[in-house]
Order: structure tokens, then C-alpha cells, then sequence
């Protein structure tokens, strides 16, 4: 059986897991396609670094330039992470007439469009589905499985280690800073955990879902982005008490004309789908004209499932290549245009220190009031601290209310999230 | 833009909603392909009963040798239902050249493998996504994005029917003739529910399953079906109090050359994926030596969904004909040979009618052990009913046991269901 020639850039965790993926499961891999997949040429920065196990199996590499111009090589697996120099690799391939599969959101959140056209020009794939939600399929699902319904709501539990954190403050009441250290002790977390616990990891994730998703394109700065490292295990147990659990989410919302991508904390009901999803575990969910609630679950990184994912990208490019084909695969192009708003409308919970209840709850239902908005519910914390849960609002009201709330007399907000409920209100 | 043509053979339910799916998301779909596509023609056996939203749209024929013999259409779309009907209109469309979609799991359950091979011969699609848990993508994604990856087990909540009885019986304390009124008058069962409540339906889906998960090729009578119509809330009760829900699955397993596919009730921890699936809801749950665990959840039936199903296959072989291209969908075999097993090594729960404690149990401890299970746990319902949770032991230990019960003095067993564990022993 002749081989089909690989070549790897980068040996990092994932880039490992896509050797191993290939070796271990190369019977089932081989039975799928009229040629066997070999790693010819793995390009590092550091070879003194790379073990028997790889170097006895491909040669090693330390100018990507070897592969570009190795007319051999049929699919170049971008693995390194990083944005200037992984564009130029992905580019040269491109232009040498080699297909690409990377696992690289961030390159592909910024550059996809780029990318993707260039790939499309030079007849030639170009796939990323290791890029949003680790092992979970769910670029190739949107692509493909849902290629005759319009999807109208993505909600993503994307970062693992930010999930992995809330869940050990809600299951095991840690506080935020022990839940970090535990996560890092782990490995689900990094010694500088900031882009993912500052949310721009599923930021970028986002970008790419609502291009895979809703053929709508935006750059970073679209997304309103906030982080958990400020979240207090007391919402976590008000939120509980009251039937919710608090999750960080991506939220792609599409309304009509209006379009709202986010990521920050909600209080999320018990009973849905996505309270489930636990530890390091992630999530998508969506909603669908016609195909209504899914959820795809599973692991958001690690070795082997990232591999496999990027393996199985290989190989669909394999077949296309014993076909002489390609398949552009962002090719969900959205004409109409959309309204982008910051957020969709949401009633919040807000938990507040109140020196004097009567004349604090005044200053407070003013404030709401100015903006349309009351208070649906309301609960004691603790002596001179409460929690309201306010009607649905928009995010400008909410965010007027905050920063009126800054300058209030015996009132001051301590934290506020916006509840999600399938149910809600435009 | 130049129309691809397709017939629809049948307009029930899912004729109708595929026939809708076509209509209402034209932009999106013909946004991804080079031709619009076109319901030119509809086979039904009563024509007085199609209503004008389908007749002015397609002719409506009541020979489907029109259709076979039509060098117009391109894509045949079978969703009669039926098994030798179907069988002769698929085979007879793939011998005139057309590509083929069906959503018909009895017929790809019996006769998917030479449908399959008659495809391939001739070069042509034969896709049936939408055979098995209705608008969950989870054929193909067993087919692609497990494609570098080796499965090891599938669980599935396969049946809508059955789980919504379950639900119901659950969450409401319902009897299973209460619960089955009330899924008749939904609509989420038939007047006659034999084939769901049997178990016969949720075993057809998991043959296919076996086949695209893991390769291998079953008869129905190969898998051991229990239904869920002898199911009493007495033990949804008890097993709710042990940290447990009942739950209809369909379970396939492989451990190195044995395999077992089952259907049948089991004790699943509540704190399992599966466990929040409810209503009549369909999820598939896998585990693959890389990827680890994942979950795939949504619609198992309906109008739109299966209709988005279909639709994301007719779409699927639309590309592939553009790109005068075919690809073989269930085309994972598996060479090795596997020993099919009744059933994996479950612990079991029992409940029982114990006249005399000490006797009784005395009785039954010398019958486990004879097995060589024993207790694990044992607990008091009411006034001379227990229940007991046994160590692991094979489908024949346990079924050795009942057969013994049967005669035994002063024990009478009243129910009895493995208890799915993911740390299971072998």
C-alpha cells in the first residue's frame, strides 16, 4: 500500500497526540482510505529535546522551508500555536500546493477569512476542527449536519479550565484562588492561566462559532469578553439556593436581524442540559429552527482527543485528495447583514450591600425604574446583604443601573450576572 | 441557477418535513451548493389525501416507476417507511443511476449491508443518517470524526417513546399505563407501541451502530432486547433512594474480541451524562480508547428533525454529485472477528418478596454463591420486600439465579436490572 506523507509543525502536547492517534490507530485508519499515513518530517525548534519515540519514526526538521519544498509531503499538520509564524507555514503550504489541517484558534480566529480564501483559490483544504472545543466535532456537525437549518442560539462551555474552576467552587465550595491552584496542580491549568480565565480563549473560540455556525464574521473586538477571576463562591451558593448553577458561557444569539456574541458568567437553570457539564468537561449547545435543543459534549482538550480530531480532519483530507477534491470548509457564506448588539436581553441577578434596607431598596427601585426594570424576586444574604433578581433588560440598562449604583447613597453593588433562560424576552 | 431534481418516495411525517426543510432554508442551502434543489416529484399511494402545499409545488405520482424512470431526478429520498417496498424502489433507483437517502432504520437494519454494497458498485450515495436517533448527526459523526479513533462503547437512548414513559414514571411517580396514555395522547407513541416499548425499534438503531461504531455486522436477533412495559415505579423508587435512574438503554460494548449489544432497563448513577436525558429526548453516549467520553444530544424524532436529518444527506450527496463523487457512508469494516456476548458483567439489583428474613436470605446467599456473587448492599423497602444490589456476574450467572428463584421456597423475585456502571468489571 503506497503512504501518504505527513508532515507535522510543532511536538508540543497536541502535536504528540497527533503522532500517537496515527500510530496506535492506523488498522482502523488504513481500512478507511487506499493509502497508509506516514509522519515523514516533524519540524521542531529544539531537536536536542525530541525522544526516541519520534525521531526513530520521521525525521526531524528544524526549517519548515525542508517541508514546504518537499514535493513528498501531501497535508501539513500545523500543531505549534502562535500567530505570525503559523500564518507564514500555513501560507507557504498553501502556495506549495499542499492541503493544511491546524488546531490553532487563535490563527484561525484572527486569519480564517484569509485563510480560508486562499485555501479555496489554490483548490486545496484547509480544516481547524481541533480549533473550537477540543475533541468535541462540532465545526464538522455545524458544517455539515446542519447544512439545512438555520441555527438560532450556540451557548458554549469552551474553556475547560475556567469550567474546571467553577465546578470545584460549586462542588467542593473552594474559593476561586483554590480552585486555580488545584487546576494548575492538575495541568488544567496553565502558570499564567490569564487567556483562559479571562475569557479570550473562548472569545476566540466564539469568533469561530459564529462563522461555522451563522456565516457571520467578526473579529475579536466583537465579542463582549468577562473573565471568572472575580467571581465569589457566595453567588455560587445564593445562585444554588435559588435553582441555578453559575457557568461561564459563549452565548451566540441571533434574533432576527439583531446578533449578540458574549462570553461571561450566567446564572444558568438546573435542569438544563448544560448544568451537567462538569470539571474540565466541555460543551456545545444549540437551538435550530427546525432541528430545536442538541448538545454535544465531551472533552475540550488533552493529547489524544485534540489528535484525534486533527486526525480526523487527515484523513477526510486524505479522501478528498484520492478523489482529486478539497472541500472549502467555512463555506457557510451569511449575505444578509446582522445588528450587532453587545448582549441579548436578560434579567440579572444583582447581589447588594444595603446599609438601610427601606431607604436603599428606594434608591434601588428608582434606579431600575429609570430604565423600565423591577425586581422579580428578592432574598436576604446576611445582615445589609441581599440579592434581587431583576426583570429582563438590556445590557445598557444594566450597565446604566451599575454605574448610577457606583455614586449611590447606602447602596453598592457587589456582583451582578445576567440569568439565562431559554425563555427569554426580546 | 440550475435545479438538481429529487424525488420524495412517501409523504408521511418525515416526507413532509423533509419536503419543508427544502422549502424554508433554500437560502442557506443553495448558499453551499451550485444548483438549487428541486422536490420534482412525490410518491404516495393515496394522492386524494396530499394537501395543495405539496401538490402545487411537485407532481404526485402513484407509480414509482415514474420516478425510476425519470432521467430528471438525481437523488431518491425514501421515508415510507416498510421493509420490501422500499427495498425494491431503493434498489431500483440505485440501478438507474440515482443516488439514494432513506431514513428507513428497519430496512438499513436488515438489509443495510447489501443496499450498501449494491451502492458502491454502481458508484453511487446510499445515505440513511436520520435511521437512527432522529435529528442527532450521530452516523456521521461515528463515520468522520471517530475516523482516527476506536470505539468502545456505545450507550444510547434510543426509543423517544419508551424514555418519555420513563420520564414520566420518574418525575411524576406515574404507573406505566399512565405514562403511556399520556405519551398517546402527545403523539410521542403509537395507538399500538409495541415496537417501542419492546424494545425492537431502540435494537434495529443499534445494529446500525454496531456497524457504523465499531464495524461489525449484526443480525437483530443478535442482540438480547428487553422491553420497558413490566417496569414498576416501586423500582424507579428504590432505585432513585440508591442514587440511581432507570433508564431504557441500548447498550454496545467491547472489551478486546468480545462484544455484547444489548436493549434493555438499567440502574445508571444519576451523576452519568445519560441520567439528565429526559422526556423524549434521544442521546448517544461514547467512549474510544482516545477520544474519552462524549455525548450527543437532541431530538430523536419529529417532523423538522428528522426532516433536517435527511436534508443534511441530500445535501451531502448534492456536493458529492457536483463533484462527480460518491463516498461509500457505512464503510468501516472491521476484519477481525469478534465473540458476541449476551451481555457484559453487570452487579445486578433484585427485589424481592422474602417470607421468612434469615431463611430467605439464606436461600438466596447459597444461590449467589453458587454463582460466586455475593451482596453489596441490602435494603428494606417494606414489610417483607428487599432489595439487594449483587457483585458483578456474568448475563448466565444471573439469569442461572432467576431460573433457581423460580422454585425456591419462601423468595420470589419481583425485578431485576443490571446496573450500568463506567468502572464496570470484566
Amino acid at each position: 500500500m503506497v503512504s501518504k506523507k505527513i508532515a507535522i509543525l510543532g511536538l508540543g502536547t497536541v502535536g504528540q497526540g497527533v503522532f500517537r492517534v496515527l500510530r496506535d490507530h492506523q488498522a482502523k485508519i488504513t481500512s478507511q482510505l487506499h493509502h497508509a499515513l506516514e509522519v515523514k518530517k516533524i519540524f521542531v525548534r529544539s531537536p536536542e529535546k525530541v525522544t526516541e519515540e519520534f525521531s526513530s519514526q520521521a525525521e526531524i526538521v528544524t526549517d519548515y522551508q525542508e517541508i514546504i519544498a518537499d514535493p513528498d509531503i501531501d497535508i501539513v499538520v500545523e500543531v505549534m500555536g502562535g500567530i505570525d509564524f503559523a500564518k507564514q507555514c500555513i501560507e507557504g503550504a498553501l502556495q506549495a500546493g499542499k492541503a493544511v489541517v491546524t488546531a490553532n484558534k487563535d490563527l484561525i480566529c484572527e486569519h480564517g477569512a484569509a485563510l480560508s480564501q486562499l485555501a479555496e483559490t489554490k483548490e486545496l483544504d484547509l480544516r481547524f476542527e481541533a480549533a473550537v472545543a477540543g475533541g468535541i466535532p462540532i465545526l464538522n456537525t455545524l458544517r455539515n449536519s446542519f447544512a439545512g437549518d438555520d441555527v438560532t442560539e450556540i451557548l458554549g462551555i469552551l474553556n475547560g479550565t475556567s469550567n474546571f474552576i467553577i465546578s470545584e467552587m460549586t462542588e467542593n465550595g473552594s474559593s476561586y484562588q483554590e480552585a486555580l491552584a488545584k487546576a494548575q496542580k492538575l495541568g488544567f491549568a496553565e502558570a499564567d492561566p490569564s487567556a483562559d480565565v479571562d475569557g479570550l480563549d473562548a472569545g476566540r473560540k466564539a469568533v469561530i462559532l459564529a462563522k461555522m455556525g451563522f456565516g457571520i464574521s467578526l473579529n475579536l473586538d466583537d465579542v463582549m469578553i468577562k473573565g471568572i477571576s472575580d467571581l465569589n463562591a457566595v453567588d455560587i451558593e445564593i445562585a444554588k439556593n435559588l435553582g441555578y448553577v453559575i457557568k461561564s458561557l459563549a452565548v451566540l444569539d441571533r434574533q432576527g436581524e439583531n446578533f449578540a456574541c458574549e462570553v461571561q458568567s450566567f446564572l444558568l437553570e438546573k435542569s438544563h442540559p448544560l448544568a451537567m457539564v462538569k470539571q474540565e468537561m466541555n460543551a456545545v449547545y444549540t437551538k435550530s429552527k427546525a432541528g430545536g435543543e442538541m448538545m454535544f459534549y465531551g472533552p475540550g482538550a488533552g493529547e489524544l482527543p485534540t489528535g484525534v480530531a486533527v486526525v480526523s480532519d487527515i484523513i477526510q483530507v486524505a479522501k478528498n485528495q484520492e478523489n482529486d477534491d478539497y472541500q472549502v470548509f467555512a463555506n457557510y457564506r451569511l449575505d444578509e447583514k446582522v445588528h450587532l448588539s453587545a448582549q441579548a436581553n436578560y434579567p440579572y441577578y444583582y447581589r447588594l450591600a444595603i446599609q438601610n434596607q427601606s431607604q436603599g431598596l428606594k434608591t434601588l427601585l428608582g434606579l431600575l425604574n429609570q430604565e423600565g426594570l423591577s425586581i422579580n424576586h428578592l432574598g436576604n444574604y446576611q445582615e445589609g446583604v441581599l440579592y434581587i433578581l431583576t426583570s429582563p433588560g438590556s445590557y445598557s440598562s444594566h450597565k446604566a443601573i451599575a454605574k448610577q449604583l457606583e455614586s449611590a447613597q447606602g447602596v453598592e453593588l457587589l456582583a451582578s450576572y445576567p440569568i439565562f433562560n431559554e425563555e427569554k424576552e426580546d
